[in-house]
Protein backbone atom coordinates (compact mmCIF):
# COMPACT_ATOMS: atom_id res chain seq x y z
CA UNK A 1 0.00 0.00 0.00
CA UNK A 2 1.28 3.46 -1.00
CA UNK A 3 2.17 5.80 2.09
CA UNK A 4 -0.64 8.54 2.41
CA UNK A 5 0.66 12.19 3.47
CA UNK A 6 -1.71 12.21 6.39
CA UNK A 7 -2.89 8.75 7.85
CA UNK A 8 -4.82 10.26 10.51
CA UNK A 9 -6.36 13.11 10.37
CA UNK A 10 -8.93 14.92 13.07
CA UNK A 11 -11.16 17.11 12.12
CA UNK A 12 -12.31 19.38 14.17
CA UNK A 13 -15.33 21.27 13.11
CA UNK A 14 -16.75 19.29 10.26
CA UNK A 15 -18.40 21.76 8.46
CA UNK A 16 -18.08 23.01 4.41
CA UNK A 17 -14.75 24.23 5.19
CA UNK A 18 -13.36 20.87 7.03
CA UNK A 19 -15.61 18.70 5.19
CA UNK A 20 -14.40 20.24 2.01
CA UNK A 21 -10.45 19.84 2.99
CA UNK A 22 -11.32 15.90 4.02
CA UNK A 23 -13.42 15.26 0.89
CA UNK A 24 -10.31 16.75 -1.71
CA UNK A 25 -7.46 14.39 0.71
CA UNK A 26 -9.61 11.37 0.20
CA UNK A 27 -10.13 12.33 -3.57
CA UNK A 28 -6.36 12.78 -3.92
CA UNK A 29 -5.91 9.61 -2.13
CA UNK A 30 -3.22 11.41 0.46
CA UNK A 31 -5.31 10.95 3.73
CA UNK A 32 -6.16 7.44 5.83
CA UNK A 33 -8.95 7.74 8.91
CA UNK A 34 -10.27 11.01 9.06
CA UNK A 35 -12.03 11.10 12.48
CA UNK A 36 -14.52 14.20 12.71
CA UNK A 37 -15.52 16.20 16.16
CA UNK A 38 -17.91 18.50 16.56
CA UNK A 39 -20.62 19.59 18.66
CA UNK A 40 -24.00 19.14 16.75
CA UNK A 41 -24.93 15.26 16.27
CA UNK A 42 -26.95 15.50 13.70
CA UNK A 43 -24.25 17.29 11.45
CA UNK A 44 -21.64 14.49 12.78
CA UNK A 45 -23.84 11.76 11.49
CA UNK A 46 -24.44 13.68 8.28
CA UNK A 47 -20.76 13.75 7.80
CA UNK A 48 -20.53 9.88 8.04
CA UNK A 49 -23.16 9.26 5.99
CA UNK A 50 -21.81 11.40 2.66
CA UNK A 51 -18.98 10.09 3.43
CA UNK A 52 -17.08 13.15 4.29
CA UNK A 53 -15.54 11.73 7.88
CA UNK A 54 -14.82 7.71 8.47
CA UNK A 55 -15.66 8.30 12.22
CA UNK A 56 -16.82 10.22 14.61
CA UNK A 57 -16.67 11.32 18.36
CA UNK A 58 -17.66 14.47 20.80
CA UNK A 59 -14.40 13.43 22.65
CA UNK A 60 -12.09 16.07 21.38
CA UNK A 61 -8.97 15.09 23.72
CA UNK A 62 -9.54 11.53 22.90
CA UNK A 63 -10.27 12.07 19.03
CA UNK A 64 -6.59 13.82 18.98
CA UNK A 65 -4.45 11.56 20.64
CA UNK A 66 -3.33 9.42 17.78
CA UNK A 67 -4.04 12.01 14.79
CA UNK A 68 -1.06 13.22 12.59
CA UNK A 69 -2.70 16.31 11.80
CA UNK A 70 -5.69 17.93 13.11
CA UNK A 71 -7.40 20.69 11.10
CA UNK A 72 -9.55 23.25 13.53
CA UNK A 73 -12.24 24.53 11.69
CA UNK A 74 -14.75 25.44 13.87
CA UNK A 75 -15.71 29.26 13.95
CA UNK A 76 -13.21 31.59 14.29
CA UNK A 77 -13.20 32.89 17.89
CA UNK A 78 -13.44 29.46 19.38
CA UNK A 79 -9.90 28.16 17.62
CA UNK A 80 -7.77 29.08 20.70
CA UNK A 81 -10.42 27.41 23.11
CA UNK A 82 -10.33 24.70 20.91
CA UNK A 83 -6.72 24.31 20.81
CA UNK A 84 -6.19 24.61 23.99
CA UNK A 85 -8.70 21.36 24.07
CA UNK A 86 -6.65 19.45 21.62
CA UNK A 87 -3.30 20.35 22.25
CA UNK A 88 -2.24 18.75 25.62
CA UNK A 89 -3.22 15.14 24.38
CA UNK A 90 -1.73 15.31 20.90
CA UNK A 91 1.72 13.05 19.99
CA UNK A 92 4.97 14.19 19.36
CA UNK A 93 5.75 15.23 16.18
CA UNK A 94 1.96 15.94 15.27
CA UNK A 95 0.48 19.23 13.54
CA UNK A 96 -2.12 21.31 14.42
CA UNK A 97 -3.72 23.68 11.42
CA UNK A 98 -6.48 26.02 11.10
CA UNK A 99 -8.41 27.76 8.46
CA UNK A 100 -9.50 30.66 10.10
CA UNK A 101 -10.38 33.79 8.33
CA UNK A 102 -8.21 35.53 10.49
CA UNK A 103 -4.62 35.17 11.61
CA UNK A 104 -2.86 37.86 14.14
CA UNK A 105 -5.39 37.75 17.24
CA UNK A 106 -5.32 33.22 16.28
CA UNK A 107 -1.53 32.79 15.88
CA UNK A 108 -1.12 35.30 19.61
CA UNK A 109 -3.15 33.40 21.27
CA UNK A 110 -2.23 29.55 20.07
CA UNK A 111 1.43 29.72 19.70
CA UNK A 112 1.61 30.17 23.63
CA UNK A 113 -0.24 27.12 24.29
CA UNK A 114 1.98 24.72 22.41
CA UNK A 115 3.65 21.82 23.86
CA UNK A 116 7.14 20.71 22.84
CA UNK A 117 7.36 19.02 19.84
CA UNK A 118 3.84 19.87 19.34
CA UNK A 119 3.77 22.17 15.54
CA UNK A 120 1.72 24.56 14.89
CA UNK A 121 1.07 25.99 11.21
CA UNK A 122 -1.67 28.91 10.83
CA UNK A 123 -3.98 28.87 7.36
CA UNK A 124 -6.21 29.74 5.47
CA UNK A 125 -8.19 28.87 2.27
CA UNK A 126 -9.58 31.43 0.04
CA UNK A 127 -12.69 29.42 -0.70
CA UNK A 128 -16.04 29.49 0.87
CA UNK A 129 -19.66 29.41 -0.42
CA UNK A 130 -22.34 31.32 1.89
CA UNK A 131 -24.12 27.87 2.68
CA UNK A 132 -22.54 25.64 5.88
CA UNK A 133 -22.55 22.68 7.49
CA UNK A 134 -21.19 19.03 6.43
CA UNK A 135 -23.92 18.43 4.02
CA UNK A 136 -22.79 21.51 2.31
CA UNK A 137 -19.26 20.37 1.62
CA UNK A 138 -17.54 19.04 -1.55
CA UNK A 139 -14.12 17.68 -2.77
CA UNK A 140 -13.10 20.31 -5.66
CA UNK A 141 -14.02 23.54 -3.48
CA UNK A 142 -10.39 24.29 -3.29
CA UNK A 143 -9.56 23.69 -6.46
CA UNK A 144 -7.42 26.02 -8.40
CA UNK A 145 -8.43 28.49 -5.30
CA UNK A 146 -5.32 30.03 -3.17
CA UNK A 147 -4.73 29.19 0.41
CA UNK A 148 -2.71 31.58 2.53
CA UNK A 149 -0.38 29.98 5.12
CA UNK A 150 0.91 32.37 7.89
CA UNK A 151 4.01 30.72 9.50
CA UNK A 152 5.70 32.91 12.16
CA UNK A 153 9.73 32.39 13.39
CA UNK A 154 8.06 29.68 15.80
CA UNK A 155 6.90 27.56 13.13
CA UNK A 156 8.54 24.25 12.07
CA UNK A 157 10.07 23.91 8.65
CA UNK A 158 8.79 20.30 7.86
CA UNK A 159 5.46 20.81 9.47
CA UNK A 160 5.06 23.96 7.03
CA UNK A 161 6.27 21.58 4.37
CA UNK A 162 3.85 19.27 4.97
CA UNK A 163 0.55 21.95 5.49
CA UNK A 164 1.96 22.89 2.16
CA UNK A 165 1.50 19.40 0.45
CA UNK A 166 -1.79 18.53 1.87
CA UNK A 167 -3.53 22.36 0.11
CA UNK A 168 -1.78 20.88 -2.94
CA UNK A 169 -3.58 17.57 -2.96
CA UNK A 170 -6.40 19.75 -2.44
CA UNK A 171 -5.82 21.40 -5.54
CA UNK A 172 -5.11 24.95 -4.51
CA UNK A 173 -2.11 27.19 -4.80
CA UNK A 174 -0.38 28.23 -1.62
CA UNK A 175 0.78 31.30 -0.72
CA UNK A 176 3.00 32.15 1.91
CA UNK A 177 2.49 35.79 4.12
CA UNK A 178 2.35 37.49 6.83
CA UNK A 179 -0.20 36.89 9.16
CA UNK A 180 -0.39 41.41 9.75
CA UNK A 181 -0.88 41.46 5.85
CA UNK A 182 -2.76 38.52 5.26
CA UNK A 183 -5.54 40.08 8.00
CA UNK A 184 -5.52 43.30 6.10
CA UNK A 185 -5.35 41.27 2.27
CA UNK A 186 -8.60 39.19 3.88
CA UNK A 187 -10.29 42.82 5.71
CA UNK A 188 -10.16 44.21 1.58
CA UNK A 189 -11.12 41.65 -0.48
CA UNK A 190 -13.56 39.66 1.85
CA UNK A 191 -14.63 41.03 5.33
CA UNK A 192 -15.21 44.19 3.83
CA UNK A 193 -17.43 43.13 1.26
CA UNK A 194 -19.48 41.25 3.70
CA UNK A 195 -20.08 44.32 5.34
CA UNK A 196 -21.26 46.41 3.06
CA UNK A 197 -23.71 43.83 1.79
CA UNK A 198 -25.32 42.83 4.98
CA UNK A 199 -25.65 46.93 5.39
CA UNK A 200 -26.61 47.21 1.63
CA UNK A 201 -29.51 44.73 2.76
CA UNK A 202 -30.26 46.34 5.42
CA UNK A 203 -30.93 49.81 3.94
CA UNK A 204 -33.09 48.79 1.34
CA UNK A 205 -35.07 46.78 3.30
CA UNK A 206 -35.80 49.22 5.95
CA UNK A 207 -37.08 51.92 3.48
CA UNK A 208 -40.71 51.21 4.63
CA UNK A 209 -42.59 54.40 2.91
CA UNK A 210 -44.12 52.61 0.58
CA UNK A 211 -45.76 49.95 2.52
CA UNK A 212 -44.61 47.07 0.47
CA UNK A 213 -41.57 45.21 0.33
CA UNK A 214 -39.32 46.97 -2.41
CA UNK A 215 -36.74 44.31 -2.45
CA UNK A 216 -39.26 42.56 -4.47
CA UNK A 217 -38.83 44.77 -7.47
CA UNK A 218 -34.81 43.74 -7.70
CA UNK A 219 -33.68 41.88 -10.42
CA UNK A 220 -30.83 39.33 -11.22
CA UNK A 221 -27.81 42.46 -10.21
CA UNK A 222 -29.33 43.03 -7.07
CA UNK A 223 -29.51 39.14 -5.93
CA UNK A 224 -26.07 38.56 -7.44
CA UNK A 225 -24.60 41.85 -5.48
CA UNK A 226 -26.18 40.56 -1.90
CA UNK A 227 -25.91 36.97 -2.73
CA UNK A 228 -22.82 37.24 0.38
CA UNK A 229 -25.58 38.75 3.04
CA UNK A 230 -26.86 35.50 2.96
CA UNK A 231 -23.74 34.25 4.76
CA UNK A 232 -23.36 32.76 8.44
CA UNK A 233 -24.33 35.60 10.72
CA UNK A 234 -22.75 34.17 13.49
CA UNK A 235 -19.35 33.39 11.36
CA UNK A 236 -19.59 37.05 10.40
CA UNK A 237 -20.00 38.45 14.19
CA UNK A 238 -16.40 36.56 15.09
CA UNK A 239 -14.58 37.65 12.07
CA UNK A 240 -15.64 41.44 12.05
CA UNK A 241 -14.70 41.24 15.92
CA UNK A 242 -11.37 39.56 15.42
CA UNK A 243 -10.19 41.26 12.56
CA UNK A 244 -11.47 44.48 14.01
CA UNK A 245 -8.54 46.59 13.34
CA UNK A 246 -7.82 46.25 9.76
CA UNK A 247 -11.66 45.93 8.07
CA UNK A 248 -12.36 49.60 10.65
CA UNK A 249 -9.38 50.68 8.67
CA UNK A 250 -11.06 49.33 5.40
CA UNK A 251 -14.49 50.46 5.51
CA UNK A 252 -12.88 54.19 7.06
CA UNK A 253 -11.30 53.89 3.38
CA UNK A 254 -14.40 52.74 1.33
CA UNK A 255 -16.23 55.18 3.22
CA UNK A 256 -14.36 57.71 1.67
CA UNK A 257 -14.20 56.70 -1.47
CA UNK A 258 -18.01 56.52 -1.07
CA UNK A 259 -17.91 60.21 0.19
CA UNK A 260 -16.37 61.69 -2.93
CA UNK A 261 -18.71 59.97 -5.26
CA UNK A 262 -21.86 61.14 -3.24
CA UNK A 263 -19.94 64.73 -3.78
CA UNK A 264 -19.23 64.08 -7.62
CA UNK A 265 -23.20 63.13 -7.87
CA UNK A 266 -24.17 66.35 -5.78
CA UNK A 267 -22.30 68.26 -7.84
CA UNK A 268 -22.72 66.77 -11.11
CA UNK A 269 -18.95 66.03 -11.88
CA UNK A 270 -20.02 64.83 -14.89
CA UNK A 271 -16.69 63.57 -16.14
CA UNK A 272 -15.09 63.03 -12.18
CA UNK A 273 -17.84 60.21 -12.54
CA UNK A 274 -17.23 58.98 -15.55
CA UNK A 275 -13.84 58.22 -14.69
CA UNK A 276 -14.60 56.95 -11.47
CA UNK A 277 -16.95 54.48 -12.95
CA UNK A 278 -14.23 53.49 -15.68
CA UNK A 279 -11.81 52.92 -13.28
CA UNK A 280 -13.55 50.50 -11.16
CA UNK A 281 -14.95 48.50 -14.59
CA UNK A 282 -11.45 48.20 -15.63
CA UNK A 283 -10.11 46.68 -12.24
CA UNK A 284 -13.40 44.73 -12.43
CA UNK A 285 -12.65 43.47 -15.92
CA UNK A 286 -9.40 43.03 -15.14
CA UNK A 287 -9.98 40.09 -12.54
CA UNK A 288 -12.08 37.88 -15.30
CA UNK B 1 -52.17 36.48 -42.05
CA UNK B 2 -52.76 37.20 -38.29
CA UNK B 3 -52.66 40.75 -37.64
CA UNK B 4 -49.09 41.50 -35.17
CA UNK B 5 -49.06 44.07 -32.26
CA UNK B 6 -47.19 46.27 -33.47
CA UNK B 7 -47.27 46.21 -37.40
CA UNK B 8 -43.78 48.17 -37.40
CA UNK B 9 -42.03 49.16 -34.82
CA UNK B 10 -38.36 51.50 -34.53
CA UNK B 11 -36.01 51.05 -32.05
CA UNK B 12 -34.03 54.08 -31.40
CA UNK B 13 -30.44 52.77 -29.71
CA UNK B 14 -30.57 49.03 -30.80
CA UNK B 15 -28.09 47.57 -28.17
CA UNK B 16 -28.88 44.86 -25.20
CA UNK B 17 -32.43 46.39 -23.89
CA UNK B 18 -33.53 47.75 -27.74
CA UNK B 19 -32.34 44.97 -29.35
CA UNK B 20 -33.73 41.95 -26.63
CA UNK B 21 -37.38 43.87 -27.11
CA UNK B 22 -36.96 43.37 -30.90
CA UNK B 23 -35.97 39.65 -30.43
CA UNK B 24 -38.57 39.11 -28.22
CA UNK B 25 -41.30 40.62 -30.28
CA UNK B 26 -40.23 39.14 -32.84
CA UNK B 27 -40.00 35.40 -30.82
CA UNK B 28 -43.20 36.06 -30.19
CA UNK B 29 -44.74 36.81 -33.13
CA UNK B 30 -45.87 40.64 -32.58
CA UNK B 31 -43.90 42.57 -34.36
CA UNK B 32 -44.04 43.24 -38.25
CA UNK B 33 -40.56 45.18 -39.32
CA UNK B 34 -38.28 46.36 -36.89
CA UNK B 35 -36.22 49.47 -38.04
CA UNK B 36 -33.39 50.01 -36.13
CA UNK B 37 -31.83 53.63 -35.85
CA UNK B 38 -28.30 54.49 -33.90
CA UNK B 39 -25.31 56.41 -33.72
CA UNK B 40 -22.90 53.40 -34.50
CA UNK B 41 -22.93 52.17 -38.11
CA UNK B 42 -20.66 49.04 -36.90
CA UNK B 43 -23.49 48.10 -34.26
CA UNK B 44 -26.37 49.12 -36.42
CA UNK B 45 -24.64 46.41 -39.08
CA UNK B 46 -24.14 43.74 -36.34
CA UNK B 47 -27.76 44.10 -35.41
CA UNK B 48 -28.56 43.57 -38.85
CA UNK B 49 -26.54 40.50 -39.54
CA UNK B 50 -27.71 38.97 -36.16
CA UNK B 51 -31.51 39.50 -36.83
CA UNK B 52 -32.01 41.75 -34.20
CA UNK B 53 -33.60 44.15 -36.74
CA UNK B 54 -35.03 44.20 -40.20
CA UNK B 55 -33.41 46.93 -42.24
CA UNK B 56 -31.39 50.54 -40.19
CA UNK B 57 -31.11 53.89 -40.86
CA UNK B 58 -29.08 56.71 -39.18
CA UNK B 59 -32.03 59.43 -40.27
CA UNK B 60 -33.82 59.25 -36.98
CA UNK B 61 -36.72 61.42 -38.91
CA UNK B 62 -37.19 59.22 -41.63
CA UNK B 63 -37.19 55.98 -39.41
CA UNK B 64 -40.27 56.90 -37.19
CA UNK B 65 -42.37 58.56 -39.94
CA UNK B 66 -44.31 55.35 -40.82
CA UNK B 67 -43.90 53.45 -36.85
CA UNK B 68 -46.41 52.40 -35.54
CA UNK B 69 -44.48 52.10 -31.97
CA UNK B 70 -41.33 53.76 -31.54
CA UNK B 71 -39.28 52.69 -28.82
CA UNK B 72 -36.39 54.89 -27.17
CA UNK B 73 -33.59 53.02 -25.62
CA UNK B 74 -30.98 55.30 -25.92
CA UNK B 75 -28.67 56.33 -22.55
CA UNK B 76 -31.19 58.02 -20.17
CA UNK B 77 -29.88 61.31 -20.64
CA UNK B 78 -30.03 61.93 -23.94
CA UNK B 79 -33.81 60.43 -24.30
CA UNK B 80 -35.51 64.58 -24.16
CA UNK B 81 -33.23 64.98 -27.18
CA UNK B 82 -34.05 62.02 -29.24
CA UNK B 83 -37.49 62.52 -28.27
CA UNK B 84 -37.81 65.97 -29.66
CA UNK B 85 -35.80 64.86 -32.74
CA UNK B 86 -38.79 62.21 -33.45
CA UNK B 87 -42.10 63.36 -32.45
CA UNK B 88 -42.31 65.91 -35.37
CA UNK B 89 -41.91 63.15 -37.84
CA UNK B 90 -44.38 60.66 -35.69
CA UNK B 91 -47.53 59.75 -37.83
CA UNK B 92 -50.67 60.72 -35.54
CA UNK B 93 -51.81 57.72 -33.34
CA UNK B 94 -48.05 56.86 -33.03
CA UNK B 95 -47.08 55.94 -30.06
CA UNK B 96 -43.45 56.67 -28.04
CA UNK B 97 -42.36 54.83 -25.13
CA UNK B 98 -38.87 54.23 -23.72
CA UNK B 99 -36.75 51.94 -21.35
CA UNK B 100 -35.21 54.71 -19.21
CA UNK B 101 -33.80 53.62 -15.75
CA UNK B 102 -34.71 57.10 -14.54
CA UNK B 103 -38.27 58.23 -15.23
CA UNK B 104 -38.93 61.58 -13.23
CA UNK B 105 -36.86 63.95 -14.92
CA UNK B 106 -37.21 62.39 -18.15
CA UNK B 107 -40.93 62.43 -18.55
CA UNK B 108 -41.37 65.86 -17.14
CA UNK B 109 -38.93 66.60 -20.69
CA UNK B 110 -40.64 64.76 -22.93
CA UNK B 111 -44.18 65.21 -22.29
CA UNK B 112 -44.35 69.19 -23.14
CA UNK B 113 -43.28 68.31 -26.74
CA UNK B 114 -45.90 66.11 -27.37
CA UNK B 115 -48.06 66.76 -30.39
CA UNK B 116 -51.49 66.29 -31.04
CA UNK B 117 -52.48 62.83 -31.73
CA UNK B 118 -49.03 61.49 -30.53
CA UNK B 119 -48.87 59.41 -27.69
CA UNK B 120 -45.94 58.58 -25.14
CA UNK B 121 -45.71 55.48 -22.48
CA UNK B 122 -42.75 55.90 -20.10
CA UNK B 123 -41.34 52.59 -19.08
CA UNK B 124 -38.62 51.12 -17.80
CA UNK B 125 -38.04 47.07 -17.94
CA UNK B 126 -36.32 45.41 -14.67
CA UNK B 127 -33.70 43.74 -16.86
CA UNK B 128 -30.19 43.61 -18.16
CA UNK B 129 -26.74 42.35 -18.28
CA UNK B 130 -23.73 44.16 -17.60
CA UNK B 131 -23.15 43.70 -21.14
CA UNK B 132 -23.54 46.09 -23.50
CA UNK B 133 -24.43 46.77 -27.81
CA UNK B 134 -26.62 44.71 -30.15
CA UNK B 135 -24.56 41.91 -29.78
CA UNK B 136 -25.57 41.03 -26.08
CA UNK B 137 -29.43 41.24 -26.85
CA UNK B 138 -31.26 38.27 -26.45
CA UNK B 139 -34.89 37.03 -26.86
CA UNK B 140 -35.67 36.02 -23.42
CA UNK B 141 -33.88 38.89 -21.80
CA UNK B 142 -37.25 39.93 -20.50
CA UNK B 143 -38.91 36.81 -19.62
CA UNK B 144 -40.44 36.51 -15.85
CA UNK B 145 -38.98 39.68 -15.36
CA UNK B 146 -41.01 43.39 -14.14
CA UNK B 147 -41.53 45.80 -16.77
CA UNK B 148 -42.52 49.25 -14.95
CA UNK B 149 -44.82 51.68 -16.79
CA UNK B 150 -45.45 54.80 -14.99
CA UNK B 151 -48.21 56.80 -16.70
CA UNK B 152 -49.57 60.29 -15.78
CA UNK B 153 -52.47 61.90 -16.04
CA UNK B 154 -51.51 62.67 -19.70
CA UNK B 155 -50.93 59.32 -20.66
CA UNK B 156 -53.59 58.24 -23.30
CA UNK B 157 -55.13 54.96 -21.83
CA UNK B 158 -55.49 53.13 -25.06
CA UNK B 159 -51.33 53.69 -25.59
CA UNK B 160 -50.70 52.13 -22.02
CA UNK B 161 -52.60 49.28 -22.98
CA UNK B 162 -50.73 48.57 -26.25
CA UNK B 163 -47.66 48.91 -24.43
CA UNK B 164 -48.51 46.89 -21.95
CA UNK B 165 -49.34 43.91 -23.93
CA UNK B 166 -46.17 44.56 -25.83
CA UNK B 167 -44.16 44.04 -22.77
CA UNK B 168 -46.22 41.18 -22.09
CA UNK B 169 -45.53 39.52 -25.02
CA UNK B 170 -41.84 39.64 -24.25
CA UNK B 171 -42.57 37.94 -21.23
CA UNK B 172 -42.66 40.31 -18.59
CA UNK B 173 -45.01 41.02 -15.70
CA UNK B 174 -46.46 45.00 -16.26
CA UNK B 175 -46.78 46.76 -12.82
CA UNK B 176 -48.00 50.53 -12.97
CA UNK B 177 -46.15 52.83 -10.77
CA UNK B 178 -45.91 56.45 -9.62
CA UNK B 179 -42.54 58.35 -11.94
CA UNK B 180 -41.64 59.21 -8.04
CA UNK B 181 -42.33 56.04 -6.43
CA UNK B 182 -40.14 54.37 -9.41
CA UNK B 183 -37.49 56.61 -8.80
CA UNK B 184 -37.03 56.18 -5.77
CA UNK B 185 -37.04 52.35 -5.42
CA UNK B 186 -35.12 51.73 -8.63
CA UNK B 187 -32.46 54.23 -6.51
CA UNK B 188 -32.62 51.97 -3.60
CA UNK B 189 -32.48 48.35 -5.84
CA UNK B 190 -30.61 49.35 -8.07
CA UNK B 191 -28.68 52.79 -8.59
CA UNK B 192 -27.47 52.63 -5.06
CA UNK B 193 -26.15 48.88 -5.67
CA UNK B 194 -23.73 50.06 -8.29
CA UNK B 195 -22.57 53.13 -6.83
CA UNK B 196 -21.79 50.88 -3.73
CA UNK B 197 -19.77 48.02 -6.02
CA UNK B 198 -17.74 50.97 -8.16
CA UNK B 199 -16.87 52.42 -4.39
CA UNK B 200 -16.11 48.70 -3.46
CA UNK B 201 -13.70 48.06 -6.46
CA UNK B 202 -11.77 51.17 -6.18
CA UNK B 203 -11.35 51.48 -2.08
CA UNK B 204 -9.97 47.70 -2.66
CA UNK B 205 -7.97 48.55 -5.42
CA UNK B 206 -6.23 51.82 -4.21
CA UNK B 207 -4.42 50.12 -1.60
CA UNK B 208 -1.15 49.73 -2.91
CA UNK B 209 1.11 49.27 0.45
CA UNK B 210 2.11 45.71 -0.66
CA UNK B 211 3.63 46.74 -3.91
CA UNK B 212 1.19 44.12 -5.48
CA UNK B 213 -2.62 43.95 -6.55
CA UNK B 214 -4.39 42.54 -3.87
CA UNK B 215 -7.57 41.96 -5.89
CA UNK B 216 -5.77 38.80 -7.43
CA UNK B 217 -6.50 36.85 -3.74
CA UNK B 218 -10.11 37.57 -4.53
CA UNK B 219 -12.64 34.52 -4.33
CA UNK B 220 -16.01 33.64 -6.38
CA UNK B 221 -17.75 35.80 -3.26
CA UNK B 222 -15.79 38.62 -4.65
CA UNK B 223 -16.06 38.68 -8.29
CA UNK B 224 -20.13 38.22 -7.63
CA UNK B 225 -20.24 41.04 -5.50
CA UNK B 226 -18.58 43.33 -7.68
CA UNK B 227 -19.97 42.26 -11.00
CA UNK B 228 -22.09 45.25 -11.82
CA UNK B 229 -19.18 47.71 -11.13
CA UNK B 230 -18.26 45.77 -14.74
CA UNK B 231 -21.35 48.27 -16.15
CA UNK B 232 -21.04 51.19 -18.78
CA UNK B 233 -19.51 54.01 -16.99
CA UNK B 234 -21.04 56.48 -19.27
CA UNK B 235 -24.74 54.70 -18.68
CA UNK B 236 -24.54 55.02 -15.04
CA UNK B 237 -23.02 58.46 -15.12
CA UNK B 238 -25.95 59.59 -16.34
CA UNK B 239 -28.71 56.97 -14.25
CA UNK B 240 -26.64 58.96 -11.15
CA UNK B 241 -26.98 62.55 -12.64
CA UNK B 242 -30.97 62.52 -13.76
CA UNK B 243 -31.76 60.47 -10.32
CA UNK B 244 -29.94 62.54 -8.13
CA UNK B 245 -31.99 63.44 -5.68
CA UNK B 246 -33.58 59.91 -5.19
CA UNK B 247 -30.09 58.20 -5.37
CA UNK B 248 -27.94 60.66 -2.93
CA UNK B 249 -31.00 60.06 -0.64
CA UNK B 250 -30.55 56.11 -0.44
CA UNK B 251 -26.27 56.67 -0.34
CA UNK B 252 -27.01 58.64 2.76
CA UNK B 253 -29.57 56.27 4.28
CA UNK B 254 -26.70 53.03 3.02
CA UNK B 255 -24.23 55.57 4.88
CA UNK B 256 -26.10 55.67 8.42
CA UNK B 257 -26.32 52.20 8.52
CA UNK B 258 -22.73 51.35 7.48
CA UNK B 259 -21.87 54.25 10.24
CA UNK B 260 -23.94 52.42 12.85
CA UNK B 261 -22.11 48.60 11.73
CA UNK B 262 -18.82 50.18 11.55
CA UNK B 263 -19.51 51.54 15.79
CA UNK B 264 -21.08 48.48 16.94
CA UNK B 265 -17.78 46.53 15.46
CA UNK B 266 -15.24 49.45 17.28
CA UNK B 267 -17.44 48.75 20.59
CA UNK B 268 -17.45 44.95 20.51
CA UNK B 269 -21.33 44.75 20.56
CA UNK B 270 -21.44 40.88 19.21
CA UNK B 271 -24.99 41.14 20.05
CA UNK B 272 -25.69 43.78 17.87
CA UNK B 273 -23.41 42.74 14.87
CA UNK B 274 -25.13 38.98 15.21
CA UNK B 275 -28.73 40.73 14.84
CA UNK B 276 -27.69 42.77 12.03
CA UNK B 277 -26.50 40.24 9.98
CA UNK B 278 -29.20 37.99 11.04
CA UNK B 279 -31.80 40.61 9.76
CA UNK B 280 -30.08 41.11 6.59
CA UNK B 281 -29.64 37.46 5.69
CA UNK B 282 -32.82 36.57 6.64
CA UNK B 283 -34.02 39.54 4.11
CA UNK B 284 -31.73 38.38 1.23
CA UNK B 285 -32.68 34.72 1.70
CA UNK B 286 -36.41 35.84 1.11
CA UNK B 287 -35.90 36.88 -1.99
CA UNK B 288 -34.94 33.66 -3.21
Amino acid sequence: MQEVLIPKMTVIGTGLIGGSLSLALKAAGEVGEVTGVGRGLANLETALELGVIDRFTQDAEAAVADADLVFLSTPVLTLPAMAARGLPHMKPGAILTDGGSVKEQIVAEIEPLLPEGIHFVPGHPIAGTERSGSSAAFASLYQDRRCILTPTEKTDAAALELVTRMWQAAGSEVVIMDVVKHDRILAAISHLPHMVAYALVNAVASDHRYGEDILKYSAGGFRDFTRIASSDPAMWRDIALSNREALLEMISSFETMLANLKEDIAAGNDDDLFNFFLRSKERRDALL
